[in-house]
């Protein structure tokens, strides 16, 4: 085992520089003034480089090589295949790329935070131009190395196994029958009445009910934070998990759903095995899986009549200065499965979430595959909304091409991940429904049957399975898009 | 200037890693909850290790030999100069004692922060008495590396150029007349009748009234943020300064100056030349340079009357549920400016502040130069502090020589700043008064002839000249005792 260890050293080195990485991409977020941001983008560059440096030492092949004819039991050899698909991802791009890569997407997208509001096409699409050169030049390189097509190379990156034939096959399943199915519920919720939140909800009153609720999701405080920033996420690192939310005074439910969608991410981050910390093998499985986890609690869970019982109380207990109409249970039921084509994705309700990301695969397919350029994009964008949502977002650049961060740094391959969260989420809680009564424990307050079976089936594993065997070993079968479709059904029809 | 040029991208590239540092350090303080603390160590400590060896890179020295020959024209000579400086004092000490007292300064420390509460010098002295024998160890390597003393050698680092005799001298003339106008003030003040802060103070009102200030003193609120932290401090960058405070529900008063004294530190960090950002000439000049700008905010700008005049009406506003009587202007001159001789050095008043910072100067520089030892520390506090300020410690170690965290991790030599920067603080203002009516510029409420004076003559001149080249050409002599004694003569009696 001297390689293994070896191995084992040096990427616990790499990780505690991905640990300040982290905090200072958390901090450039939530904490830092803009005038930081200079200094900050070369700090981190120049931190990217290391890790990069440290990625490719050139004594990791031979090390690999060794490390491989060594006798390993199955939990370490599983570890050493995370640490060699690291490597391999990482190796194959040259340090100038990277380096070039990482100003780019910091410059692209720290003038995106002003140029959205601005609705500025022409200012943003003059540094998007470059990092779409820089990352086509990588997607070409991962092709080159690995056989795939430019897209699937970049895939790989965030789903591993994944590819444009799966997606295709998936997300064609999905365009044979929700359009339809969506219709349908749109014909029958147009009869309803629902009292959509319409006053003012202080600020202070929702981060009060976040905190209950990520209290209520069993987040760990003395592991984690909540802030703001203006685009909500889950970083940091598993010790110390940092999400964020926006509020908005006009409206409390945007803000609460998004703080229970980033507690199933951190949860995730929290329940990964301790003692492979700081290894490939102890991290998320995918963003696939890691988006299942934030929807399985926002979706799965959150948006259950049962969930939004205990909802109910809490929201009125706090908002004394609001209508308390608002927040009975049956209202609260429809505005969270309200179902309304809309221009933002964030914003997207369940049934609609999918066409927002099925039109981004589709563009950044193209795009990465030299098919379309990104002078193409608005008018794509346009074109597809209007097919798939029936909304026009002609000149509309901010609430059109330009409302997601994804693509100002380059992340191509990663908005696939959204919708196989989805997927997997409702195959995960039909498997779980089968040991577990999820209902009554939502009921009862004590949510931990449901915690345990996912950590005991999802956040243990860590990476020690493959995406496939993950989803096989929690739930008898590979990703089956049926699941997806019964729990539409049987909440919205 | 090849290798100039080479050393440059090198102490940038360190600068980019200290800016991580700086930012975590930060985040660990104020941010960070206590379940993050042990990767987060394990993550900085691994920064620092990578830090040092980027310090102490064995091309530096060939390097700095090639561009001390190189043509340069005054400010890259300086900045060589202090780059060569900044070398020398890393690399110095060999990486075993480094790493070795780095662990026994965090043990130390570590254990301190309970065995103060529980007063017990027993425990803390059998850790300290590694941190000073490595210390020791530290201080003789580096005095025969530069024909210094053990102890000037150790101050070099903090305060360059300054030698004991120096201090000797200045501390002397300290104390041939402070004591005497000390009890001058005492009987004088034991007639005044004060109104102490009694009741509660919002934090949030307190707080604001800190950005109110921080706005009122230039604080550049785009280059940095006010936060809260448990010891406060002034950390991050030039670009991004974050200061903290703490609040005292019972006591508006030392949070409020407390922020006045921290944006002193963070005006000069965010004035320091943008132009040598990265470099050791685009630093602060030393500590007590460094502590003469967070004097000068506090001391001779924030208790002065005009400035006062200044507070009160803005604290009135805030407090509407407190005692008005307390923020009237000559209720909080007389706050602002009691004597009172007490155990804590953070908690004295400018008066007998000095008198803490003598006393540990010399009890550091006779331990570090063999004369005493670490034994013989709480006996002499005792007597000293018997001597200086009539208070006895007599088996009170936690409000004694345990109510410090400077030595615990072995930062002697530092203590000497804290009074240097209070005596520069006090002649830059005589020489400012020279051209600028400081009074008025106060009244009026727009500084910034003040901040104008204070950036030409000191924040943008970094670290170009040395300490004395740059007293002289702000004031026109090297530091003199003398305005110091005029200022403290001219406010108290």
């Amino acid at each position: 085992m001297e390689y293994y260890t070896k191995l084992v050293e040096h990427y616990k080195t790499i990780s505690n520089f991905g640990h300040l990485s982290a905090i200072s991409g958390w901090d450039a977020a939530a904490m830092m003034p803009s005038g930081g941001n200079e200094a900050r983008s070369q700090a981190m560059a120049q931190l990217s480089l290391h890790i990069h440096q440290l990625s490719t030492a050139p004594q990791l092949g031979e090390w690999f090589d060794k490390a491989q004819s060594e006798s390993l039991n199955s939990e370490l050899s599983a570890s050493l295949r995370e640490m060699h698909r690291t490597w391999q991802l990482t190796t194959v791009v040259p340090e100038q790329l990277v380096k070039a890569k990482s100003l780019a997407g910091s410059k692209c997208e720290h003038a995106w935070r002003t140029q959205r509001g601005d609705n500025d096409w022409n200012g943003f699409s003059a540094n998007f131009a470059e990092v779409v050169n820089l990352s086509r030049q990588e997607a070409q390189i991962r092709a080159d190395a690995t056989g795939l097509t430019p897209y699937d190379a970049m895939l790989n990156i965030y789903e591993p196994g994944t590819t444009t034939e799966q997606l295709d096959k998936l997300f064609g399943d999905l365009t044979s029958w929700l359009p339809d199915l969506t219709q349908q519920v749109i014909d029958k919720q147009s009869q309803e009445k629902v009292l959509m939140p319409n006053e003012r909800y202080s600020i202070e009153q929702q981060n009060k009910l976040g905190l209950e609720v990520m209290k209520l999701l069993g987040f760990d405080f003395n592991h984690g934070r909540l802030d703001i920033s203006s685009h909500p996420f889950c970083g940091g690192v598993p010790s110390d998990v940092r999400i964020t939310t926006r509020y908005d005074e006009q409206d409390f439910t945007q803000s609460l759903m998004g703080i229970v969608h980033e507690t199933g991410h951190a949860r995730y981050e929290q329940g990964l095995p301790n003692g492979l910390s700081g290894l490939p093998a102890g991290e998320a499985r995918s963003m696939g899986i890691h988006e299942s986890q934030s929807l399985l609690f926002e979706m799965q869970l959150g948006r259950s009549n049962e969930f939004i019982n205990k909802l109910s109380p809490l929201a009125t207990q706090l908002f004394t200065e609001n209508n308390a109409a608002t927040f009975e249970v049956a209202n609260l039921q429809k505005i969270y499965t309200r179902v309304q084509p809309g221009f933002i994705r964030v914003d997207a309700d369940e049934l609609t979430y999918p066409a927002h990301v099925i039109l981004r695969y589709e563009m950044e397919r193209d795009l990465m595959n030299g098919v379309i350029e990104y002078q193409d994009i608005p008018e794509l964008w346009n074109i597809k909304m209007q097919q798939y949502l029936g909304l026009s977002t002609q000149g509309n650049f901010k609430d059109g091409c330009m409302q997601d961060i994804h693509w100002t740094d380059g992340s191509f391959g990663y908005f696939p991940s959204y919708t196989l969260g989805a997927m997997y989420a409702a195959q995960f809680m039909a498997a779980m429904k089968q040991t577990v009564n999820v209902d009554e424990a939502v009921r009862s307050g004590d949510l931990t049957p449901i915690f345990h079976w996912l950590s005991e089936n999802i956040w243990s594993k860590g990476s020690l399975l493959t995406t496939d065997e993950l989803v096989k070993s929690a739930t008898g079968e590979v990703l089956n898009p049926l699941y997806f479709q019964q729990h539409l059904r049987s909440r919205y029809l």
